[in-house]
Order: C-alpha cells, then structure tokens, then sequence
C-alpha cells in the first residue's frame, strides 16, 4: 500500500511510520517539518499536497494541537483552538482528500483517552475527541466507493511522559510501538467506523 | 429551584419546562421567541441575559442548528455550522454562566442520538454531540462550588416525526414527556458527568 501520514514527525507519527514501513511505502507529511508538508486548516494546501503526492490506499491523521487549562479559567478563545486545530484540520482532511484515495482506502484518524476518562485541564480535548470518535461513526456509513474511517485513541505515550507525566498520574501509559499497532489494525484491516482504544 | 431553560420555545425545551414547572419556578429563554432572549454566540449576551434574571440553581440548555447533509457534498463550512452553534453555544453558556449558578447548581446540555447511532446525512451531528457528551465528562472533574454537569441525548422526538421521521426510521421514537423525564433526573438528581441516553 501507498500509505499517507500526517503528522509523521510527532510521537506518534514516528512509530506509526516505523509499523507500517516494514510492509508498505509510507509517505511522511508534516505541519512543518518532514519530506512533505500541509496545512490542514487550508483545503487548497491539502489539495496541493495530494497533487503533489498522488493518489493513495490509507491515509493516517496523528497531527493537531487542542488547549490545556484549567476550566475556570478556560476562555471560548482558548476553547476553539481545539475545535479548529485538531478537530476542524482533521474534518477538512476527509472531506478534502477523500477524492484521492483509491477504491477501498481508508481514514484513520486520532482522537485521545481524555474524552473517555477525564482529566484536569482537559474539558477542551475531551470535547475534540468526543467529535472525532462521533465523527467517525457517522461518516463511515456514508463513505463513498468501499472507503473506510476509524480512529486511534491512544493513552498517553511513553514516550511523552516527559511532557504530559503530570497531567496523567495514575495513567498506564503505552509505548510507541504498541499505539502503532492500533493503526496498523485500521490502516491494514477491514473495519469501519471503529474506535481502537489503546487503553 | 429557579431553572433557566434555554431554547424553551422548542419541542424539547417545551416539554422540559412542562415537567419541571409542576415544581419549580421556570424561566422560559429563546433564540427569537420566549419571555427572555439570549444569543449564546456571544457572551455579552449571555451576561446581559442573566444580569436581567439573577442567579439560578439549574440552566438547562436544548437549543442549537447542526447541518444535516450528505457527508460527500458536505464542505468544512457546513460541517462548522453544528460546531459554531450547537457546540459552541452550549461551550459558550457553561463558560459566561457557570458564575450566575448558586452553589450546587447543574448545566444540562442537549446531545442526541446521532453520534452514538449514526444515519446518513448526520456526520456532523455526530461530530457535534461526540463533542457535548466528551465536554460533559471532562467538565465535570473541573466544576467549582460542587457545580453540576450532564447532558441528555435524546432519540427523535415523537413531537418531530413531521419533520425528522424520514432520517430515522426504523428508530424507535420518545414523546417530549419522556425525553423531559432525563432533563429532570439530571436538574433535581445528585449525579455529574453523565449523558442520560433516552434511546
């Protein structure tokens, strides 16, 4: 397969490229590093970068920034950066690129454990990962010519802990390798309109 | 309790108030109709609305317009109509008037059906109501002075067969009074953090 992966450069990106290169042509594409770049809050960049790219069989979303802070304190500013980052980037995504993948290709998108269980500071995230996951189950009884939509929901990586350890306290983090996988199931499967929870 | 229902002239807000004013003093809040207008775009307007009320011990909000649309002519533009409005005017309502609340008081949010079971024409409903039930989770770790938030997700209405039955058949539909029925639990029960499914 052809494989797309946005967001190729982040954490999870990174594993998820070191999965699927073993068995397929994976092409990296970042915000602002990486062989191929896009801006998924503009429909013509995406366009531009699967003209550039060519048509393929997956395509991988790990890339989008949302707001942490505490809610007392969170403004509807702050509170939109999600909305229009992480979840607005990756809905223009599907319903921009969807014309270049090929018959019986595939979304897998990224949403998160803060949505499922709650922490602090994560009324915003929650609410972003909320959309996606309903997101796609809504769409994936509409995709057109045998495509397919999923996403990932990773627990905090290993990986992160440097960063993210205090905001998740008491969390089993996974390696990596191990979200990867939950990927590899989506991209490499032939489900639907699921959910991988990697927690 | 004194309750602000929002979205009151609605077929939902309609029977909520009918059920809660058997015991409760109601305060009827619409978009264009009702005793009280607010528009929960803007959050001078919510100030205004409830400098005019005073504070309460319950809101209660069932208002918001989401596009219902094929999901493959759909553009980022109509998927943002739900996201701007039915989102972000209940995100905007708990953020202005959480300080208008008395100790203990409760938001109920409106979710729906369409995001846990999807129909066509509905991605960004899905996306929209994903989005309230996760808020709703992540929120509620968060809320101060033993604040309170649930939302209700209600099937089709029975009330809105006219309209809505052609998108949800097979669906079994509730009258308003029994939608009403999980607004009431949420206001005059103890329990935060939950989305009270009425299908």
């Amino acid at each position: 397969m052809k494989i797309a992966v946005i967001g190729a450069t982040g954490t999870v990106g990174r594993a998820v490229r070191a999965e699927l290169e073993a068995r397929h042509e994976v092409i990296e594409i970042g915000a602002t590093r990486g062989t191929h770049r896009v801006n998924l809050l503009d429909a013509d960049s995406i366009k531009r970068l699967f003209d550039a790219i060519g048509r393929v069989d997956a395509i991988v979303a790990t890339a989008g920034r949302v707001h942490f802070g505490n809610l007392v304190e969170m403004t509807p500013a702050q509170f939109r950066v999600g909305l229009d980052d992480k979840l607005m980037g990756q809905i223009n995504l599907v319903l921009t690129a969807r014309d270049y993948l090929n018959d019986g290709g595939s979304f897998t998108l990224t949403s998160g454990i803060v949505g499922a269980e709650p922490i602090r500071q994560g009324a915003s995230a929650a609410a972003v990962n909320g959309a996606i996951e309903g997101f796609v189950r809504g769409a994936a009884i509409e995709m057109p010519r045998g495509l397919r939509i999923n996403a990932v929901s990773p627990t905090v990586l290993v990986e992160a802990l440097d960063s993210y350890a205090p905001y998740f306290r008491g969390f089993e983090a996974a390696s990596g390798a191990r979200v990867a996988l939950a990927y590899s199931r989506s991209v490499e499967g032939a489900e639907t309109g699921r959910v991988y929870k990697v927690h």
